[in-house]
Protein backbone atom coordinates (compact mmCIF):
# COMPACT_ATOMS: atom_id res chain seq x y z
CA UNK A 1 0.00 0.00 0.00
CA UNK A 2 1.30 3.54 -0.40
CA UNK A 3 2.20 5.62 2.14
CA UNK A 4 0.34 7.91 3.27
CA UNK A 5 3.68 10.30 1.31
CA UNK A 6 2.81 9.29 -1.52
CA UNK A 7 -0.60 9.53 -1.57
CA UNK A 8 0.14 13.64 -0.55
CA UNK A 9 2.31 13.28 -3.60
CA UNK A 10 -0.43 11.95 -5.86
CA UNK A 11 -3.00 14.82 -4.71
CA UNK A 12 -5.29 12.01 -3.21
CA UNK A 13 -4.71 13.69 0.76
CA UNK A 14 -4.81 16.97 0.58
CA UNK A 15 -1.49 19.00 1.62
CA UNK A 16 -0.24 22.86 1.73
CA UNK A 17 2.14 22.80 -1.10
CA UNK A 18 5.21 24.02 -1.08
CA UNK A 19 7.13 23.06 -3.81
CA UNK A 20 7.78 20.08 -6.31
CA UNK A 21 10.15 18.97 -8.78
CA UNK A 22 11.02 16.45 -10.89
CA UNK A 23 12.22 14.01 -7.74
CA UNK A 24 11.46 15.53 -4.79
CA UNK A 25 7.86 17.28 -2.72
CA UNK A 26 7.61 20.20 -0.11
CA UNK A 27 4.67 20.26 1.84
CA UNK A 28 3.76 22.06 5.72
CA UNK A 29 3.86 19.49 8.37
CA UNK A 30 0.46 19.54 9.81
CA UNK A 31 1.73 18.74 12.94
CA UNK A 32 4.20 21.58 13.73
CA UNK A 33 7.08 21.95 16.32
CA UNK A 34 7.17 25.68 15.11
CA UNK A 35 5.12 27.72 12.35
CA UNK A 36 6.47 26.99 9.04
CA UNK A 37 7.96 23.43 9.57
CA UNK A 38 8.29 21.89 6.24
CA UNK A 39 8.81 18.26 5.03
CA UNK A 40 10.94 17.06 2.14
CA UNK A 41 10.32 14.30 0.64
CA UNK A 42 11.55 12.24 -2.20
CA UNK A 43 8.71 11.11 -4.89
CA UNK A 44 10.38 7.63 -4.77
CA UNK A 45 9.26 5.92 -2.00
CA UNK A 46 11.74 4.39 -0.08
CA UNK A 47 11.42 4.06 3.88
CA UNK A 48 14.79 4.58 5.16
CA UNK A 49 16.73 7.77 3.46
CA UNK A 50 20.35 6.49 2.98
CA UNK A 51 18.46 3.46 1.33
CA UNK A 52 17.89 5.76 -1.56
CA UNK A 53 19.98 5.49 -4.65
CA UNK A 54 22.85 8.18 -4.20
CA UNK A 55 21.35 10.40 -7.31
CA UNK A 56 17.99 10.47 -5.52
CA UNK A 57 19.78 11.61 -2.35
CA UNK A 58 21.70 14.14 -4.06
CA UNK A 59 18.58 15.73 -5.27
CA UNK A 60 16.51 15.70 -2.33
CA UNK A 61 19.16 17.23 0.05
CA UNK A 62 19.58 20.35 -2.86
CA UNK A 63 15.98 21.08 -3.60
CA UNK A 64 15.86 21.11 0.29
CA UNK A 65 18.35 24.18 0.12
CA UNK A 66 16.52 25.72 -2.20
CA UNK A 67 13.26 25.57 -0.25
CA UNK A 68 15.08 26.59 3.13
CA UNK A 69 16.49 29.07 1.30
CA UNK A 70 13.00 30.43 0.88
CA UNK A 71 11.78 29.64 4.27
CA UNK A 72 13.95 31.50 5.95
CA UNK A 73 12.66 34.49 4.50
CA UNK A 74 8.99 33.67 5.17
CA UNK A 75 9.81 32.39 8.77
CA UNK A 76 12.42 34.62 10.05
CA UNK A 77 14.91 32.63 12.85
CA UNK A 78 18.44 31.81 13.40
CA UNK A 79 18.54 29.12 10.97
CA UNK A 80 16.42 26.25 9.66
CA UNK A 81 17.15 23.60 11.38
CA UNK A 82 16.93 19.62 10.16
CA UNK A 83 16.35 17.00 11.12
CA UNK A 84 15.83 13.20 9.67
CA UNK A 85 14.07 10.49 12.07
CA UNK A 86 11.61 8.43 10.48
CA UNK A 87 10.01 5.92 12.82
CA UNK A 88 6.63 6.60 12.20
CA UNK A 89 6.29 7.31 8.31
CA UNK A 90 8.06 4.44 6.28
CA UNK A 91 9.17 7.22 3.29
CA UNK A 92 11.81 9.04 4.13
CA UNK A 93 11.44 12.78 4.60
CA UNK A 94 13.17 15.67 5.91
CA UNK A 95 11.99 18.27 8.82
CA UNK A 96 12.96 21.64 8.00
CA UNK A 97 12.15 24.00 11.33
CA UNK A 98 12.66 27.56 11.63
CA UNK A 99 14.46 27.69 14.70
CA UNK A 100 15.44 30.06 17.40
CA UNK A 101 16.46 27.59 20.43
CA UNK A 102 17.81 24.00 20.62
CA UNK A 103 14.37 22.71 21.74
CA UNK A 104 12.81 23.64 18.47
CA UNK A 105 13.87 21.12 17.12
CA UNK A 106 12.65 18.64 19.89
CA UNK A 107 10.28 16.27 18.45
CA UNK A 108 9.19 15.02 21.64
CA UNK A 109 7.35 18.06 22.98
CA UNK A 110 3.77 18.15 21.78
CA UNK A 111 2.64 19.63 18.24
CA UNK A 112 1.64 23.27 17.58
CA UNK A 113 -1.97 23.11 16.75
CA UNK A 114 -2.53 25.72 13.88
CA UNK A 115 -5.77 26.45 12.11
CA UNK A 116 -5.74 25.02 8.19
CA UNK A 117 -6.42 28.48 7.13
CA UNK A 118 -3.62 29.75 8.96
CA UNK A 119 -1.24 27.11 7.60
CA UNK A 120 -2.36 27.49 3.99
CA UNK A 121 -1.10 31.41 4.62
CA UNK A 122 2.01 29.85 6.05
CA UNK A 123 2.55 28.03 2.75
CA UNK A 124 1.15 31.27 0.19
CA UNK A 125 4.53 33.02 2.21
CA UNK A 126 7.07 30.23 1.61
CA UNK A 127 5.84 29.84 -2.13
CA UNK A 128 6.32 33.85 -2.77
CA UNK A 129 9.70 33.85 -1.83
CA UNK A 130 10.67 30.68 -4.38
CA UNK B 1 39.66 32.04 14.57
CA UNK B 2 39.69 29.03 13.56
CA UNK B 3 36.36 27.22 14.34
CA UNK B 4 36.67 24.00 17.32
CA UNK B 5 35.59 21.48 14.54
CA UNK B 6 38.53 23.17 12.14
CA UNK B 7 41.27 22.48 14.89
CA UNK B 8 39.87 19.18 15.28
CA UNK B 9 40.23 18.90 11.22
CA UNK B 10 43.88 20.61 11.70
CA UNK B 11 45.32 18.03 14.54
CA UNK B 12 45.45 20.35 17.09
CA UNK B 13 42.97 19.23 19.02
CA UNK B 14 42.36 15.63 19.50
CA UNK B 15 39.33 13.47 18.57
CA UNK B 16 37.90 9.92 18.06
CA UNK B 17 38.27 9.85 13.91
CA UNK B 18 35.86 8.22 11.58
CA UNK B 19 37.00 9.15 8.75
CA UNK B 20 37.82 11.79 6.56
CA UNK B 21 38.30 12.81 2.58
CA UNK B 22 39.10 15.70 0.50
CA UNK B 23 35.79 17.68 1.67
CA UNK B 24 34.78 16.01 5.33
CA UNK B 25 35.96 15.16 8.10
CA UNK B 26 34.24 12.66 10.52
CA UNK B 27 34.35 12.14 14.68
CA UNK B 28 32.74 10.97 17.39
CA UNK B 29 30.55 13.54 19.51
CA UNK B 30 32.36 13.62 23.05
CA UNK B 31 29.07 14.46 24.22
CA UNK B 32 26.92 12.00 22.59
CA UNK B 33 23.10 11.39 22.89
CA UNK B 34 23.64 7.61 22.24
CA UNK B 35 26.61 5.21 21.83
CA UNK B 36 28.30 5.92 18.81
CA UNK B 37 27.03 9.30 18.35
CA UNK B 38 28.89 11.07 14.89
CA UNK B 39 29.59 14.52 14.07
CA UNK B 40 30.21 15.24 9.83
CA UNK B 41 32.12 18.51 9.61
CA UNK B 42 32.46 19.51 5.83
CA UNK B 43 36.49 21.12 5.78
CA UNK B 44 35.74 24.71 4.64
CA UNK B 45 34.69 26.48 7.80
CA UNK B 46 31.01 27.86 7.11
CA UNK B 47 28.91 28.49 9.74
CA UNK B 48 25.50 27.81 8.22
CA UNK B 49 24.58 24.57 6.24
CA UNK B 50 22.87 26.17 3.38
CA UNK B 51 25.35 28.70 2.85
CA UNK B 52 27.43 25.62 2.02
CA UNK B 53 28.34 25.52 -1.98
CA UNK B 54 26.26 23.50 -3.88
CA UNK B 55 29.07 21.21 -4.54
CA UNK B 56 30.19 20.67 -0.71
CA UNK B 57 26.91 20.44 0.65
CA UNK B 58 26.53 17.23 -1.73
CA UNK B 59 29.58 16.13 -1.01
CA UNK B 60 28.65 16.24 2.40
CA UNK B 61 25.81 14.08 2.35
CA UNK B 62 27.57 11.47 0.27
CA UNK B 63 29.99 11.30 2.68
CA UNK B 64 27.23 11.12 5.55
CA UNK B 65 25.51 8.32 4.07
CA UNK B 66 28.74 6.62 3.89
CA UNK B 67 29.65 6.90 7.32
CA UNK B 68 26.59 5.87 8.63
CA UNK B 69 26.07 2.68 6.67
CA UNK B 70 29.43 1.86 8.76
CA UNK B 71 27.98 3.33 11.90
CA UNK B 72 24.88 1.60 11.86
CA UNK B 73 26.88 -1.72 11.37
CA UNK B 74 28.70 -0.92 14.81
CA UNK B 75 26.02 0.04 16.84
CA UNK B 76 22.27 -1.99 15.33
CA UNK B 77 19.63 0.40 15.57
CA UNK B 78 16.31 0.76 13.89
CA UNK B 79 18.00 3.24 12.05
CA UNK B 80 20.71 6.68 11.93
CA UNK B 81 18.65 9.18 12.89
CA UNK B 82 19.99 12.87 11.85
CA UNK B 83 20.07 16.29 12.70
CA UNK B 84 21.44 20.30 11.51
CA UNK B 85 21.15 22.38 14.24
CA UNK B 86 23.97 24.54 14.53
CA UNK B 87 23.59 26.87 17.12
CA UNK B 88 26.34 26.32 19.83
CA UNK B 89 29.61 25.78 17.04
CA UNK B 90 29.59 28.34 14.20
CA UNK B 91 30.95 25.72 11.86
CA UNK B 92 28.19 23.11 9.61
CA UNK B 93 27.85 19.87 10.94
CA UNK B 94 25.64 17.33 10.59
CA UNK B 95 24.62 15.08 13.78
CA UNK B 96 24.38 10.83 13.00
CA UNK B 97 22.72 9.73 16.18
CA UNK B 98 22.16 5.32 16.03
CA UNK B 99 18.30 5.79 16.85
CA UNK B 100 15.04 3.35 18.54
CA UNK B 101 12.83 5.66 19.58
CA UNK B 102 12.24 9.69 18.72
CA UNK B 103 14.10 10.97 22.22
CA UNK B 104 17.23 9.21 21.05
CA UNK B 105 17.57 12.52 18.77
CA UNK B 106 15.85 14.72 21.77
CA UNK B 107 19.34 17.76 21.89
CA UNK B 108 17.83 18.64 25.23
CA UNK B 109 18.69 15.85 27.02
CA UNK B 110 21.42 15.28 29.36
CA UNK B 111 24.56 14.05 27.16
CA UNK B 112 25.78 10.48 27.62
CA UNK B 113 29.63 10.47 29.85
CA UNK B 114 31.18 8.01 28.41
CA UNK B 115 34.72 7.39 29.14
CA UNK B 116 37.87 8.25 25.94
CA UNK B 117 39.05 4.76 26.04
CA UNK B 118 35.32 3.29 25.77
CA UNK B 119 35.07 5.98 22.71
CA UNK B 120 38.33 5.22 21.15
CA UNK B 121 36.90 1.16 21.42
CA UNK B 122 33.58 3.07 19.50
CA UNK B 123 35.31 4.75 16.84
CA UNK B 124 37.53 1.40 16.40
CA UNK B 125 34.35 -0.71 15.88
CA UNK B 126 33.02 2.02 12.94
CA UNK B 127 36.33 2.06 11.36
CA UNK B 128 36.26 -1.88 10.63
CA UNK B 129 33.04 -1.19 9.05
CA UNK B 130 34.18 1.12 6.34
Amino acid sequence: MASIFTRIINGEIPCHLIGEDEDNFAFLDIFPLRPGHILVVPKQEVDYIFDLPEKQLVSLHVFSKKIAVAQIKAFPCKRIGTAVIGLEVPHAHIHLVPMNQTSDLDFTQPKLSISQSDLEEHAKAIRSHL
